[in-house]
């Protein structure tokens, strides 16, 4: 604790803190203790665990909150002047430290760039503000006859611009792409002050595509302000199925089958038997709900009132009763390693007439495999249950465990060989379960979830510290990538340059360009 | 003529031809005239008029042949010692002089590097060196079951690596994308003899996505070497269908609805008026063949045999009566301003079930929006003669005319007004149509095909000249993208600083750290 406050002593002079004053308002700068460690981290669950014990490792020196793309700017060249590095933040939802201010300076919230600016209801575009959280973003569209087609679990806590800096993908990414294929145009602020305003096209335009640069840079390279993205008509049909396989080899083969033969799920996954077994209860299985009467996307219920649900029944994901075995993962991982069926949920939605005849042919390939059909069910409670287990996962650390999940991805020839290292490596040190989702013609990406504990806190980073070096060592190792949706931040830098295949001298260079005083988010992918 | 030999008189020393020759082969370097002659110029319709007066204005110093990704790291690292510019060369069918050693140097020919590594017919992927022509590649998929989806007119002439480098679109790039939606993994040589290779992952893997920056950069930060694509299966069915519609704002309508209503036709092509009269005549529209029996995508003649026969009816298209009426452009754009309906043809491919009801919901939007139901017939008129034009432009010349093409894209919202801005630039000075391919859900791409003539050659550049910057400026001014898929080259750099919106800094930036000495395509992209 002493620690923490040591660093948190180092405040910015009066004279710094009046020029952001100036620019912003005094309302909306703030180096109070309380804001400095609100913000001093997002959710990667190694700093949950730090905090539990009081250790808070990167408080910034001030936190800012502009009202507008001008003031961002001024905001970033005054910083300049300061040399205070500037750590964009939007809902501090990620879980890889990439929104931190982990070599000081201030943090840059953008929430306040809150607007949907346009909607174009004849090109099916949308332009709204970085900082924009994406169920208000999404209810919006929803309103005008329109979706974004983008459902991370962080739905209700992430913004716009945290989506594209770290490559985000939602629950229905297979239908409508991650957020790289929905977006159009951005505006960025660069650290010099300066704008770039990519052109709206149907198509990237001529020349290397500098949308693809920022997307995924983690606020390296600018601060995305604004960004314009496809949007659909919202769903006129929306169908659920649901089949359980024998084994995991011929759920895979049947998700590459589907996607290979011209169907687009919207949801498709499949759980692994260990996921299976704890998700895929007889009971949970023929709890399913009425059909899904909600005209929404989302619930409509409050944050507050779903997180008091959730916390009642707290312990239906991480049963306290699992505590001890937590300790002992290798003995849970054998026993449930005889489990051999595995659960898939699928779902379509689209023009009636479509999803129909792709549900038919999914029912066809799934028989084929040997897929027995259970019918709506489960796939409907997979849908009302889809925002909760994000919110479980902090339930856990409270009974003394840490859970984190790592989702890499590969082609379907290297799928099985990916899926079996990592949970070789993991497997000895946590409890680890997996499902697949997020699927391409071309491979899929695999979503670990683990669980595991520790006598002290420094047992549990250690072990926290080996799962991850022993997982994404293995990852590499296998040619998976060591992210698909998650980003980098601070936790996977290490594992950054393998997967760049002689990118990163580049990358390094066009940092130089942009950023020569390396004042964007240093220390993140590698700069 | 004198000027051109001049020019070609700047001959290599011994010692520098020894070095390459030392690399790559004495067979595999060449200065002689009628080489540099021929790789003086791609098909950019300006340098065709010129090379009827004997003008050349960019014979290269040298024609290098690398055999070997190895060989063209060594040819690169040898012409940066010799400060010889390099300008990587494929089929040599670009439009935009963008393959040309407009500033001196060598041209790099990649069509020695033109084998199919590895077909992957699980992850559907398949890995070719760059300078594959297009049709070997596409037959040897097709052997296997597969296709790339990737039909350019340039199909039979032109290679990956020019694909890749000017983002190429093909006929059924609604279906299956333009060139950069099917690249998944790039080998790229730098100028400085390093490789970079991106890693084949599913999705773009984390950080900035390096595929599309070396994608559409035209030689000028790497040399592309080779390519991992996906592939799709070789498709089980093909439906054709055509309409007329009253007028073209109900048959864009169409297309937009369509796309919009989750439908995935592989051609959707409308012309407009114009271009209806000339390709649409009553008579075409009757004789369409008997019902594409051809099983590969291609006609199985060959080269020679097409060219015979196009030659044979080479007054089809551009009817010699006409020459007359081209030296009076607006005449003609007048009397045919007034006619009206316009055609549009459409295939869907793919599993039988899904092409069957997709064709059926595109029959019920096209006969909605009051399009009169043509059947099958013109499509499959335009199925097989989808090759016929490009082959036809040259016959053209020979009558004294030149021809060319301009293709840009908007969004729905924008679209007739950026075709009718660009149709009054090109109207005083050329006769114009143009039809409307490349469709997405937000928008589509407008392909203008122009005719003129002038009593001298002087005359006739003159008005070449005056007809694209007239276009140009007026689809700048009008929010249009200056290429859809044919590239910047030299014809259009000077347009692409205003469709850059602020990244002309950041190119200049990277190309400084990738290539500071200017190595690589000098010229191109405004570099």
């Amino acid at each position: 604790m002493a620690n923490s406050f040591a660093k948190l002593s180092e405040a910015p002079s009066a004279t710094v803190l009046e020029a952001f004053a100036a620019i912003v308002g005094r309302d909306h700068v703030s180096f109070t203790t309380g804001d400095r460690l609100a913000y001093s981290r997002d959710v990667w669950p190694r700093t949950t665990l730090q905090m539990e014990a009081g250790e808070f490792d990167y408080p910034p020196q001030l936190v800012v909150w502009p009202g507008s793309v001008e003031e961002v700017r001024a905001v970033t060249v005054e910083a300049a002047k300061h040399h205070l590095p500037v750590a964009p933040y939007g809902g501090g939802s990620g879980v890889a430290g990439g929104a931190t201010a982990s070599r000081g300076g201030l943090v840059l919230d953008l929430k306040r760039l809150d607007q949907v600016l346009h909607l174009d209801p004849v090109s099916n575009l949308v332009t709204a503000e970085a900082g924009i959280v994406g169920e208000t973003l999404e209810r919006e569209l929803n309103r005008q006859g329109f979706t974004l087609g983008h459902f991370p679990s962080s739905l209700y806590c992430s913004t716009l611009g945290g989506w594209l800096a770290a490559r985000s993908a939602g629950q229905l990414s297979a239908r409508y792409g991650k957020i790289e294929d929905m977006v159009v145009s951005l505006q960025v602020a660069l650290p010099d002050g300066r704008l770039l305003e990519t052109l709206t096209a149907p198509h990237p335009p001529c020349g290397p595509d500098w949308n693809q640069v920022f997307v995924g840079s983690e606020g390296t390279l600018g601060v995305i302000t604004r960004a314009t993205l496809r949007v659909w008509p919202y769903p006129a049909s929306r169908r659920f199925q649901a089949f359980r396989f024998p084994e995991l080899g011929r759920g895979l083969n049947a998700i590459r089958e589907m996607l290979q033969a011209d169907l687009r799920p919207a949801a498709i996954r499949l759980y692994d038997p260990v996921d299976t077994f704890f998700s895929g209860t007889a009971k949970t299985m023929e709890q399913a709900g009425p059909a899904g009467a909600s005209e929404s996307d989302m619930e409509r219920i409050s944050h507050e009132e779903r997180r008091r649900r959730e916390r009642k029944d707290r312990f239906g994901y991480w049963p306290r009763r699992l505590v001890p075995y937590l300790l002992q993962p290798r003995l849970l991982n054998r026993y449930l390693s005889r489990k051999r069926p595995c659960k898939m949920v699928l779902t379509f939605e689209g023009e009636p007439e479509l999803t129909a005849l792709e549900l038919q042919i999914a029912q066809e390939i799934g028989a084929r495999l040997g897929g027995r059909d259970l019918g709506e069910g489960p796939a409907r409670h997979w849908w009302e249950k889809r925002y909760k287990v994000s919110y479980a996962m902090s339930v856990a650390f409270d009974l003394g465990l840490f859970v984190d999940t790592i989702e890499v991805a590969t082609l379907w020839d290297n799928l099985e060989n990916l899926y079996q290292a990592m949970r070789e490596a993991i497997a000895p040190h946590a409890f680890v379960m997996a499902h697949f989702s997020h699927a391409y013609a071309q491979g899929c990406s695999i979503y670990f979830s683990f669980g595991a504990s520790g006598r002290t806190l420094e047992e549990r980073l250690k072990r926290y510290d080996q799962i991850w070096k022993g997982a994404l060592d293995a990852c590499v190792e296998a040619g998976g990538t060591i992210t698909h949706h998650h980003g980098v931040g601070l936790l996977k830098a290490k594992w950054l340059e393998a997967e760049e295949g002689g990118a990163q001298p580049l990358l390094k260079g066009l940092k130089q360009v942009i950023d020569p005083s390396g004042l964007l988010n240093p220390g993140k992918l590698g700069l």
